[in-house]
């Protein structure tokens, strides 16, 4: 993370017109602070102050190079930012105790590094109705700013749990009664079955690799099941954040199609 | 697009060991020029060296600020670029001449902007066995160096359809024989069934909106069948990339799982 020139990092600042928006109204209590640009315009800012005022949110009108400062360079705002607290990192064992039987499908990200893959992969997630994104705690990119801005909002509002280890992790999941089903890339692993030759069970804990090295080894081994998604050509692959979107939707196709 | 310190616009330069390796290994006829840092050491080296040989692709080392400034600024080169000839875009119908009766799937854009997104949906439409991708000539970003990096070489692979106009185009298609099946977002048209309501035909083709707007109108009322993704939650969306991708495999599942 690179200084920015003010006191904080940009990785817990979020911009952009609908983000911004989506925080206010959704998750006021996360947001610290909202500049406004006073080159915004209404219908935007009436609709924008009046999520504020309604969220108890604390806003204020500046230059548009202000928000620039806020933001760091190089960055489309649209004249809009908010310092938004930390997302909060939930620890597994009490995640898991809230989390009723039955249905559920987790998110196991092994080192998934790059912040616009966790971002769109914790939006789909959000979307395809998981109960939760499980990240290791060292090695991923920090839910930051560019995570929250790619994620459409969905990181301040979808439960990250956050945990020393993956391969522990999954143990315990399995004694919660998950199934855990790693995603290998096309061409990867000889154990690995097609994901749509049997049905992803109701309670699955779906568990995605790194763009480029897939799963790690220990990983992979943990697994109750490994699956690919069968594709095209020679050259051709998925980056983790489709190939994890079309892995949640099959989820959602075989448990929860409507 | 932007001036760099060379002649050229950034949107005809791609950067990045993967994306370089495949452009020089898989289509080397359309690199015009290879640039190697003089820091960039064995094996990746060796083996760029040799591709490039192989493919008769002339190549230079220089020294790292001559990458930077061929790729222009903020870009994370991996101190490799190479100059690529604009992406050869087809017309429609020549391109329909050539293929072949029966099963194929054709991804539509209707006006997706983003680089990004087009990148990253000419990349899922490769694995997913699309036939081609159609973009409208004049609205869509140009399939330029992000597209090319994004996309991870599938740009210069996959057949790139140009159109004047989508509409007349979806009815062309039409008469080929493919089904024009137009996705929209979650809780929006309510003509609209869900994508595994009824199967996908064999021969579709799969019209994506942009993220914000969706289909145009005219784009809908053509379409032979709306279809959406079923998700979850008052706020949750899915970016279109992610549609897309979601969309092309459910294609895939239903025609050719294998």
């Amino acid at each position: 993370m690179r200084a920015l020139s003010e006191d904080s990092s940009q990785s817990d600042v979020c911009w952009g017109r609908g983000p911004v928006l989506d925080l206010v109204r959704h998750t006021p209590a996360r947001c610290v602070k909202l500049v406004i640009a006073n080159n915004v315009r209404p219908p935007f800012l009436d609709e924008l102050v009046a999520a504020a005022r309604a969220g108890k949110v604390v806003y204020q009108i500046v230059a548009p190079e202000a928000v620039d400062s806020l933001c760091g360079r190089g960055v489309r705002h649209q004249g809009v930012a908010c310092r938004v607290t930390e997302a909060p990192l939930l620890e597994l064992e009490p995640f898991l105790n809230t989390l009723p039987e039955g249905a559920a499908l987790l998110v196991v990200l092994d080192h998934v590094e790059d912040p616009q893959n966790l971002g769109a992969i914790i939006r789909s997630a959000e979307a395809a109705g998981a109960a939760a994104v499980v990240i290791p705690k060292r090695r991923s990119a920090p839910p930051g700013g560019v995570v929250m801005k790619v994620s459409a909002g969905a990181a301040a509002r979808l439960p990250l749990v956050s945990v020393p280890n993956i391969t522990a992790s999954m143990e315990r999941l399995n004694k919660a009664g998950f199934w855990t089903v790693g995603m290998t890339p096309g061409a990867g692993d000889s154990r690995a079955e097609s994901i749509w030759d049997s049905p992803l069970p109701p309670r699955t804990a779906l568990v995605i690799g790194s763009e480029g090295d897939g799963l790690s080894r220990l990983v992979s081994e943990t697994c109750d099941q490994l699956v690919h998604i069968p594709i095209s050509g020679a050259v051709g692959s998925l980056n983790a954040a489709s190939a994890a979107a079309v892995g949640m939707f099959e989820w959602r196709r075989v448990n929860s199609p409507r």
